[in-house]
């Protein structure tokens, strides 16, 4: 494998296209893959999305409204359903056969709408990502957030499977020491479907934002666990337990839990839906606790998106230009591996490479 | 003929290109057609059209000013008459035969200035489009405006050519009952120059806004007569006179009564100058009526800007994507026929298309 | 030679890279032919400019920071030194020997920071322009400045090589009479390195700016000196003395006199980085008479950006096509000959054209 910086796009997946929530009033417009799409939740609450393009004269569904039997569209008045069929056109009783739009397989579940871009024959609701902590906001209360990012989507799972950045990146927000971070032991495991890493920094003190946000104080072990799931989710568990609780043994047990969810949905070849929540697993009765996490975290994510937009640019005027490879790239390593894998066994995207 | 969205220039044809008293003051530069133009009136007051290049080093003539002989450039003081002929260089008793730019034929008369985009030889005055109503102030006070469009010319006439979009796009608006619009009679006629149609609605309760603009009460028979004109104009009346009068008979009498002209002017493939005027019948010695015509009609001109530049976007994504017909297409699909009538006859596009 | 408005980069040369004054604090991103550049100064004080992207993930050194060994990239830390060479990878003491990027030759003299842009066994510090008036603050109190502009570099050259454009562009600031201009005695010497003219309008009464800038009445012997250097500087003596003393036997004694340094970077072929400064050789010991110079010279230079931001939009719509060539560009001839001989006898494009 050549290392290279951008990935074309493995069409036969599930990408996360919206949060559930936003579909609650009008019809939400949404560029994936280049592909113009419209969601909107019908008349059941069924949530559907449908080429945003009406194919009478071409004007954007999402410009239309919700109303009983689908989406209206706003130039001339045909009705679409969930499914893409037209089921009325002003004027005439006659619906021409082809009257009709591209539909969009769904599942919603834990608070995503999950989008298969590719052959609908091949969707399976099993390769959907589970994210259990949406489902439960007693134990994980949390926050959603959006970004578009102007970057190919690998450029985000670089950027997690190399921590190593957050004492330059985030040198001014949450930052660290760099040098401790990079001596942390480090665990790197490919998995069937990305790879995950696990670092664990023991008996450090405990750092301020941890003291703050959860009282957390003494001496802790630190652990960053970030898996990546092709083709482009992260989750991560961060946290930290008072030193001698056993942390190692008993993860799970109080302490400083927090869990991000990250998936960068390409828009294009080089933008894309950067989607995060974040949970925190401490003080969880107490809400301003989720929204001081979420104001903390935050700026981080701008910090991101600025390298990330910059970098892109760069990479942009010899996208062919080979990199070098330094000893903190071994997840991401593994992880282009990973969606090169995806990319090269699926079916779509080899017959679009072959035309 | 394939029915598909955009269509190329007929360079052989009248464009409308500036209200006559834009010209009063400094020079105008426009672009037609993907051609800088710039437009003045010289000392003895013809309006004339230049390229908008000075020919010695390339500066727009229009970034000039109007002189005595003619408009000199801004850059070097080069100035050209009205017909293109450099009439002095600074510095020089010489002036070189190439020292010239390019002008074009204008007609100017009913307000408008008219130019033709082709072959000069061609270009015949009789063609030129008569609208009689700009020449009659008392009869017809009116007012006028322009607004850059970033779609394809021909979605302006798509746009007139089908009025069921009235209850769609201008729902906030002028609005109206889609299903009574449908449901009307409509009479749809092709001509040697484009095609017209005719859609009565009899015996109607007047509309709230024609109460208050001519305080026409009661029922009344309703008409929208519009007329397309190749390549890119559409002469409107429309209006309404109480039932049991004979407005079919005698179209012309007292009543609400509105004169709409359009015209469509390529700037380049994708763009379009939108010029119109909008004349009332009635309170006709009333300025202030005029002005609540403008007032009340400009924000519906801004919404179908706003739908044809989507709808040009989503079009832009595939221009040779096939588009659906259904029956409110009627006018529409003859328009269609006579611009491609003009451009298939046109020999400086087929000489172009050929290249 | 073809008369037309564009020309390629002369790659062999010595460039304004930046102002000695702009490497004090953080890192300088510029991009010159194309090429994204970061300009820094080491912990030696010696100037350094390197290849403005991170061989490790391409972000942009310049967004780093300047440290002890060298620039710090702000991704993940790497450290080159002012030659181009990784002298730090965290979390490893191997550095693989391809970890570098690019470096250019420097000369840094006289405030300013030369690049060479072509083959660096070529680049000789004997060819960099000598302006000895910035090293004689004393004698040549100066202020300098910096703006982008939308053209191709030589459209600066084009606009000095003529001041008849004097009057027209600068018509509300400095003005003057175009025909006096005109029809002042002009001399234009071809150099071996480009073209210098020199224009004297003799027993002219003091102009106002004149008077009040240098307190110069009566009548004066006023001249204007200008020199084309390739590839894109112009050194520019302007002045006056009070006829009947002498001034072109012996033009250094007091007067009115101004120093202008320009010179045009090429950022891409359609933008150059606009490099200049004034000196004023009067009132020396007033910082203030530098102050009212720069406050008076300024706007005019806003003017030329106009007029060559528009050229260069219409040029760029037929670049090829001829352009016509009038008295007053004789200076303008010779300069361009001078760039077309420094680009036929430059390797480097020569090769590229051969693509």
């Amino acid at each position: 494998m050549v290392n290279k910086a951008f990935e074309p796009f493995a069409r036969n997946a599930w990408y996360l296209a919206a949060w559930s929530e936003e579909l609650e009033g009008s019809p939400v417009g949404r560029t994936i893959m280049n592909e113009p799409i419209v969601f909107f939740r019908d008349a059941n609450g069924r949530p559907a999305a449908l080429e945003d393009r009406c194919c009478h004269r071409g004007a954007p569904l999402s410009q239309g409204r919700v109303v009983e039997s689908g989406i209206e569209c706003g130039y001339h008045g045909l009705i679409f359903d969930g499914y893409g069929i037209c089921v009325e056109i002003p004027g005439t009783n006659k619906v021409p056969p082809q009257t009709m739009v591209r539909s969009y397989p769904l599942v919603e579940r834990q608070e995503f709408i999950w989008i298969w871009m590719g052959d609908p024959g091949q969707a399976d609701e099993n390769m959907v990502i589970d994210f259990p902590f949406h489902d439960q906001p007693d134990k994980w209360p949390h926050r959603k957030d959006m970004f578009l990012i102007k970057s190919n989507y690998m450029m985000m799972i670089d950027n997690l499977m190399d921590l190593s950045h957050l004492g330059y990146v985030h040198r001014k927000t949450i930052g660290g020491n760099p040098s401790a971070h990079v001596a942390a032991e480090m665990e790197v495991t490919p998995t069937e479907t990305g790879v995950r890493f696990v670092r664990w920094m023991l008996d450090a003190p405990s750092p301020p934002s941890y003291v703050k946000a959860a009282n957390l104080r003494g001496n802790v072990d630190r652990w960053w666990d970030l898996e990546y799931v092709v083709p482009c989710s992260v989750l991560q568990w961060t946290g930290a337990i008072n030193t001698g609780k056993g942390a190692k043994e008993n993860q799970g047990q109080p302490g400083f839990h927090t869990r991000v969810f990250h998936s960068a949905t390409p828009e294009t070849e080089n933008t894309f839906h950067y989607f995060w929540s974040i949970s925190n697993g401490f003080r969880t009765d107490e809400p301003k606790a989720t929204e001081e996490l979420y104001k903390e975290i935050y700026p981080t994510f701008l910090e991101d998106k600025e390298i990330m937009e910059v970098q892109q640019a760069r990479l942009e005027l010899d996208p062919e230009r080979e990199l070098v490879v330094i000893p903190a790239d071994k997840a991401l390593t593994h992880a282009r591996r990973a969606i090169r894998r995806l990319i090269d066994g699926d079916p779509a995207e080899q017959s679009s490479a072959a035309e």
